[in-house]
């Protein structure tokens, strides 16, 4: 590792502040978040793939255009999407009103939001929460960190100081993700200078292996992106040792996300070895960490390797049964396709950690992927049968 | 309905016979089943396109080639899946000991298994429990029905009389259910009279708008099928009447399989309307139906469209967000991409049933399809957590 893991979240590089508020959008909860760089920052954003996309991600695409941004206005509890033209009207009015606020361009304000499909944004609360917002920002992200959850059990920041330069981001994200860029909300702010071009790339890289390597419950949101903004306060960094540490943020986050899955107990980290490309590899490992049935055996502290098997089978990636291992943590429990003897006490440890790894040999070729997902569990079930009213 | 619904199961047709008993592979429990037809039946089936196959499926696809047979011999219990060389032998073995009890060919015994994965079957025991099996053949077949059950709530038969000829089916299905050919376990007997091109082509036509519109889990199994029998022994049929009848049993199996999905309170029925093209309505509604948070929504009976929006946009279908209407039950609750008031106590009304329809009209096209599945609920998961040791 050629970087350092520091404290601190979004605004930990130079230049960034930020703020997380009540405007009264939930009841009490922290609900609007501000992001602001002091200087405008060359920023990169990836979306979700999902077709209905909410009307913050209209405007933030519109407005990175020209790849700057100088400030993010974040609001939770009411996603936006499906609102027709007056929720593109009301994202851009959020836009705008921060704008006048913190005294940039309106085209550099991004925005986004996350919580309740088809309901518009009250717009009086956030006209007033923005209100003055400039002086209530600070060198610290957690209240913002806070603003932006939803189902989420606890804030999710990081930070990495590499060379010269920093890294931080805060994130959001327990349920109604499923890979496919990019199925949350993270904002990671650097004060490395790159032209949009390199920002972008590192940024594809970063999320490749991380937050679309990640699936809480197969359910691809409307609403989710990922914006990397370099404000280039520090100078230039290394690009390779920069990708690195950016990789690393990123990862942390998706298991940040996956370990606190709505309900979760358990991080499932799922590693496919020898597939016959690494297409093939990824569909295997997501066919696995997608499938409730093995997501309820590690809720159970179950070793039923029949059922990763089944899903290895149904992930219409190029097998050969007959070559199948699988190891659960450092025990192997399947051989050339078949179940083999182990050791019960090992395994009974194992399935009761709170972090399960499950590699699999599929043994046709050179290919591998890791994969990230969590358990299904009682609280799942509660928690989102009891969200919407 | 050019065919009436009668009483009785898989022996309903002319000349078909079975059993259900408990042979030890399970305690107490019936756990092996047998059908007969007192004349060699054409025969065609259709399997899981799981590619780690149960060894059953190995053995009945062989004994399948001549399109010929005159019994299954089905266990629930194991099901006799990553087992090699081994388990195959051990389902030739349980053929050739039926052959030789019910005096048949082997070849013309087929065999079919259903549990847990990863165990051999005991072969004692099925030695024992076919033993002197043919006197206790009866012209009923509900204790074939339960002994092929596994999480299962209930027996699952249907019986219809079509012109002179009788279909008449059993099944089971309640949990590790996905679209896709052929994800549970169904045997469907008729004495009509067909080809096995002609049977294999309607009973393709069936499957495709029942068994395969269903999901109970999104995990597509390793050992299921559906097998229809033609023993001819009531003349020749109108091909088109008995196509009508046998989509209608294979539709009803489905459904009761969707109600009785593993720890379901409510049967979901999705219809899509206006896609382009069937492929993309098959697409959309299955996006639905296997939406975990589409399903926990109907488990708190909450009229959450959102969700049902977010999965037709996940599901790669060609869409166009402007142009969705939603529909809970009769009541309208998205037109034009945007929510739409609802009559609050009628929608209470509508998600308070036990079977709840979802219609949404894409508005691009003139495809329809429709499929099945059901809530996700504690049960669900408590049935799952414990269901290996």
């Amino acid at each position: 590792m050629d970087f350092k893991i520091i404290d601190g979240g979004v605004t930990a590089a130079k230049g960034f502040m930020a703020l997380g508020k009540n405007c009264g959008i939930k009841i009490q909860k922290k609900d609007l978040a501000v992001i602001y760089s002091e200087k405008p920052a060359v920023a990169e954003a990836l979306y979700t793939t999902n077709q209905i996309k909410g009307a913050p991600l209209i405007v933030t695409q519109k407005h990175l255009k020209n790849h700057m941004a100088q400030a993010i206005v974040v609001n939770s509890g009411i996603a936006n999407v499906c609102t027709g033209q007056k929720g593109i009207s009301d994202a851009e009015e959020t836009a705008r009103l921060a704008a006048v606020e913190l005294g940039v361009k309106k085209e550099d304000v991004l925005v986004a939001s996350t919580g309740l499909i088809g309901a518009y944004l009250p717009m009086e609360e956030i006209r007033n929460g923005l209100k003055g917002c400039k002086k209530e920002l600070k060198k610290d992200s957690n209240d913002a960190a806070e603003a932006i959850l939803t189902t989420d059990a606890g804030k999710k920041t990081i930070a990495v100081k590499v060379g010269n330069c920093t890294i931080g981001a805060i994130a959001k994200g327990a349920g109604m993700i499923h890979p496919n860029m990019a199925t949350m909300l993270a904002f990671i702010a650097t004060d490395a200078e790159f032209n949009s071009e390199q920002l972008r790339k590192m940024l594809q890289n970063a999320v490749g292996v991380s937050f679309n390597a990640l699936s809480v419950d197969h359910d691809m949101s409307t609403s989710d992106m990922v914006v990397l903004m370099a404000n280039g306060m520090a100078g230039k960094a290394d690009a390779s040792l920069f990708q690195e540490a950016l990789t690393y943020v990123c990862v942390e986050l998706a298991k940040m996300m996956a370990k606190d899955g709505e309900g979760a107990t358990k991080l499932m980290t799922v590693h496919i070895k020898n597939a016959s490309s690494e297409e093939d590899a990824k569909k295997i490992a997501q066919s696995i960490i997608g499938s409730n049935l093995v997501k309820t055996a590690l809720f159970g502290q179950d070793p039923n390797w029949g059922r990763i098997a089944a899903a290895v089978g149904y992930s219409r990636a190029s097998i050969d049964p007959s070559r199948l291992s699988i190891w659960l943590g450092e025990e192997r429990v399947v051989e050339a396709g078949k179940g083999k003897e182990f050791n019960t006490a090992n395994i009974k440890k194992i399935m009761a950690a709170d972090e399960i790894r499950i590699t699999v040999d599929i043994g046709v070729g050179r290919a591998e992927t890791t994969a990230y997902g969590c358990d299904l569990t009682h609280d799942y079930v509660s928690l989102n049968t009891a969200y919407h009213t």
